[in-house]
């Protein structure tokens, strides 16, 4: 029963990222999500309670794809810059690939015609670069009299800007290409012994590497 | 005649302005325009059509802020770094200040709810940045190997979401030296010779003199 409940719950979140992605949160209404997902309206109020209810859960669901991505890339060991820059190039591929962040990505974009309060954008990423910089910082890899916290703010709203541009200019079929100008740019204002192409080209070689195996179960 | 069509035009524009700012396209009705400016609907439908037609006219009013900023500041030779520093300085204060040019951008940020086409925003500041960073390049100072247009989306895409965090995190009211902090970040992988402190320097002084006093009339 719950596992029904919980597939019912998915099911209709997927149907609802797609619309609002298309449509934004004005042009979707309860009985489109019911259309394209198969699920009663009834059965949507039942588990969202309302649009918003809905709304609030596709966001929320964008938001729970970015510890995971994080507490991966914090694992990886090696320079923190290499290790930001490979995030931010992970980050844009979710951006491009995956209609749960894009439809969490609008609806945050027309959060004012919400009427229920969203947690404010940017903020959770604020802190990730922030901590991340720290660390660099400790271990020598910034410029000397780097601000961490103002730089956190640069990377993040000049990453976010970059998405927003490569959406309204070609729907971010560009977007990765994007992010390499972004930091070919920031890097030497922000490197201890500036170096963009190489941190980049480490960066991507963390990026394209096929995920570690899994150790073997014990007793195997 | 033509004169008082041309203040009722300006009258509804600005309380279309203040009403799209607050309250987004979809939250704004002819009516709420008519109420807040003191014409009638009828009035508002024989100047501008409809919403959209409104909604056009404010986000044109909003482009047709640039042309004259950025001639002024292409005017003012020196070298052009710190010409698009002040220039994007200058744009920031717009922003924070003239309601037509905060109503138009919200509009830019939901033109997907808008059902006319409205003209892709950044298209004119790509361009104009791009020319800016060309005569730069020309001049000798920017860094070897600077592919200019990449450079101008990268300077434009970062500008832009310094705002939108800017309006995002606390209205804009810090958006000057949140536009700093990307300049100091930016100029050291833009500038032949970096010295980011001191163009922004340069920048500053020429956004703050007062406008040259202007050449007395012939004759008297």
């Amino acid at each position: 029963m719950q596992e029904r409940a919980e597939a019912t719950r998915r099911a209709v979140l997927a149907a609802a990222a797609v619309l609002f992605e298309q449509h934004g949160y004005v042009g979707t209404s309860i009985s489109d999500v019911a259309r394209t997902s198969g699920y009663t309206s009834g059965a949507i109020y039942f588990h969202f309670g309302s649009k918003e209810g809905l709304a609030e859960a596709v966001y929320d669901a964008h938001f729970a794809e970015w510890p995971r991505l994080v507490e991966k890339w914090n694992s990886l060991g090696g320079p923190v810059l290499e290790r930001l820059v490979g995030l931010s190039l992970a980050v844009a591929r979710e951006f491009r690939d995956n209609v749960i962040v894009r439809a969490g990505n609008r609806l945050s974009n027309e959060s004012r015609s919400i009427s229920t309060e969203l947690p404010k954008p940017f903020v959770g990423w604020i802190s990730t670069c922030t901590q991340l910089l720290a660390v660099a910082q400790e271990n020598g890899e910034l410029a000397p009299g780097t601000d961490v916290e103002r730089a956190a703010h640069v990377v993040v709203a000049s990453f976010s800007g970059t998405h927003t541009l490569s959406d309204a200019l070609n729907n971010r079929r560009h977007v990765e290409q994007a992010v390499v100008d972004l930091w070919t740019l920031l890097l030497p204002g922000l490197q201890a012994s500036p170096d963009p192409g190489g941190c980049l080209e480490r960066a991507h070689s963390l990026l394209d590497r096929p995920p570690a195996p899994r150790a073997p179960s014990p007793g195997r």
